[in-house]
């Protein structure tokens, strides 16, 4: 007996992962890389970015500022004269606690992404679901601050998977915490083994180069070129 | 010309509070007020509880527990001997970043409501969607810690709103910070003006005192008798 072959069509109803894609083939079209950063509220993503950003080694950078309400941060960043963008998530009840992919899209015509190497998405702060919805991005990074202790990793392990890279922010405050740092990146090691880590003081600057050298790669090291 | 009166029943479709009534009714029945307990990842919610439901003036306290995933703190707060139950909302992709009215029904049967006069349902760590969803309580407390900026209840506003009170902590590290108290609570007060507030250090436990006697009155406040 003969049967019909059935074609599985992966994906066909995430609606998300489409929409991503059409981000990802906009970017790839102007050459651009995209960094999508997340992490807990307060963890320091935009101090970090006001550091890194400033000097990038010739990288034109651009960002793309997620919140629910306000552009506190987008207004920060302005101030490094880059591009910035700001996406408001707070237009239904109490506002989207994540950036997905359709969001993303519609800030996509307000981006110079001619004039721009690298795009940093900087997400709504929350741990659970902006780890859930790709929009289009090279590479994800999440900064982890030593104030939220030991047990994030464990608590939250999609995030900390979700990652290539974790930033452990806040480490001029370890002397005045009851904060194992080596406990955190143990609990890190057991959820994603493979991520690579910075520890860094957004505050102090300390470490902040490593950070900034690794964004600086990130549109060479996934062809980006325009 | 006559017109039928119409009904408007308010809530009609919204399933949450449908359950959220049901949860009210059986603790009503067994006269336990409940308090929902909110903040971002590591603001320091279960090391206040650690300290606070140690001594509540005879009021018999019990914990509802919510994470993405494990049960780390439940495990801390057994220690002190109250009834704990763990609630996890990973059964789906990445995990629910909120308990609703449906979960915290889900956990009644385990909860020991006979012994108990003050149930605290300690939510999953996210400023945006806990403040979303109501769950049967009586009041609704927030952590934030100075650590996470001034900024935060301008950002997050719906959350810093929806409490009746703003517990201020980590406040021993003040000194290590360039975070101005006084500005975040100015910040606060623009969003919830009439929220009262405490500041706390649950690591030295500098005013936990007075967090404790707020929650050890909530069940004398709402009128929960047994």
């Amino acid at each position: 007996m003969h049967r019909t072959k059935i074609k599985v069509v992966a994906d066909a109803l995430d609606a998300n992962n489409t929409i991503a894609q059409a981000n990802r083939a906009d970017f790839d079209r102007h050459g651009v890389a995209v960094v999508n950063l997340m992490s807990a509220p307060g963890a320091g993503k935009t101090r970090l970015l006001e550091r890194a950003l400033a000097d990038l080694d010739g990288v034109r950078a651009g960002v793309l500022e997620g919140d629910v309400a306000g552009s506190f941060d987008a207004d920060r960043l302005s101030l490094l004269h880059l591009p910035v963008v700001q996406l408001n998530t707070g237009a239904g009840f109490g506002g989207e606690c994540h950036l997905d992919a359709n969001m993303v899209r519609s800030a996509i015509p307000s981006l110079p992404l001619a004039d721009i190497d690298l795009l940093v998405i900087e997400n709504v702060g929350n741990l659970v679901c902006p780890a859930e919805f790709r929009v289009g991005e090279d590479a994800r990074i999440m900064v982890c601050s030593v104030t939220e202790g030991e047990d994030k990793p464990l608590k939250y392990p999609l995030m900390f998977r979700a990652c290539e890279l974790v930033v452990i922010n806040k480490i001029d405050l370890l002397p005045h915490l009851d904060v194992d740092v080596d406990r955190l990146l143990a609990n890190l090691d057991a959820v994603n083994p493979g991520a690579a880590r910075m520890l860094v003081s957004a505050r102090t600057g300390e470490g902040v180069d490593a950070f900034a050298a690794w964004l600086a790669e990130v549109p060479s090291r996934v062809g980006a070129a325009a």
